[in-house]
């Protein structure tokens, strides 16, 4: 499989359109934890994955991290080329939760051609509206859900991703995608296994009553 | 001042393209506190402000609010034209705080001429940038900033906005705004006021120490 086959417009570009992006393209193969993106102002690129797992966070000063949204296969990062829009007023930074190959499509090139291009333009106008929902459903979160309901829908959610009950993650990764600290997790983690719903041993989680997790939710 | 003059990529579009979109347009004026849009699904459609000023904001299964952004002059809001992409899943309100003309778009009238004009949907990506760097703005308050800071960084834009240190606002609303809650928000101010940094009156706040406000943000 190809580059073109993981384009979403791909056919809806001209060919000149198609050979000015190909001559520009690179692709990058990282391993597990590789910071890709930084939050300095640098213009990394319009990341395109072909397998593996990204996640896109913000840092605070302090250092604290919160999970913003998360990148699969045939999945596009946009902000990690915020130098592209003038508008683009802040700064994510991206890191791989899994060995992943991706593309890399430099910001000036896709500009030019999505100026020109309306179905290109059309194609990034859905992908940030997709992102801004995932970021309204944070703020949902963040606003009005207690922790104990994030936890418990961060460790579905990991659960749902890897097709297994057991979680390979430590309480500050958790506490990383989360915008909390190590330690409240480690409370929250622990009220869980207490009420039976999780176990809990070295770097990993074990969901042991899903239903109990769920209903949390509600 | 007609339409034409407040809508920003006018001239780039095409003679029918601007002749479609002003055979659907309609205008409307409503007074302060009226609701123009809400978080049921329907498809208001765009709105661009002529006079005055609107607030975009989200609410919770409880009705708890938080302002997500504001409209003035000019600004437009493509969120209350949600139908639009299908990749918008999430619902805002509107509501006019001031008496307020705006122009509304229909969606399917916008959707239309964007799919077609690149200079539109280049436009629309950058006016959801913008928005988008509001909300991750918004984030970042609501994760690693504490209440005083909110509410103090509420009061000096309020104040910015009103050109003057006397801003009529309830406590109600502040809460709205921020997402809280109207008893916290008074306990708050009470504190603000004891320190000498504004003064309370009825449905009234005013900035006493604007130094002392700022220095709190830092």
């Amino acid at each position: 499989m190809d580059f073109q086959d993981y384009f979403p417009v791909w056919k809806k570009l001209t060919p000149a359109q198609q050979e000015r992006m190909l001559g520009r393209l690179t692709s990058r193969k990282v391993n597990k934890g590789t910071d890709i993106h930084g939050d300095t102002l640098n213009c990394t690129g319009l990341l395109l994955v072909k397998t593996g797992q990204l996640r896109a966070y913000i840092l605070s000063d302090e250092g604290r991290e919160i999970t913003i949204y998360r990148l699969f296969e045939r999945d596009m990062c946009l902000f990690s080329a915020s130098c592209m829009m003038s508008s683009i007023q802040f700064e994510v930074c991206v890191q791989a939760e899994k060995d992943t190959e991706f593309w890399v499509i430099p910001a000036d090139t896709y500009k030019s051609i999505m100026e020109e291009s309306a179905p290109l333009a059309n194609y990034t106008n859905e992908l940030m509206a997709s992102r801004f929902s995932d970021v309204m459903w944070l703020i949902e979160q963040i606003m009005w859900k207690s922790l104990d309901k994030r936890v418990a829908a961060f460790l579905l959610e990991e659960a749902a991703i890897e097709g297994k009950p057991e979680i390979k993650v430590t309480h500050e990764t958790i506490a990383n995608h989360l915008g909390s600290h190590r330690e409240v997790i480690t409370r929250m983690l622990r009220y869980f296994q207490s009420e039976g719903m999780v176990k809990l041993s070295r770097g990993m989680v074990t969901i042991l009553d899903e239903k109990r997790l769920r209903d949390l939710q509600k």
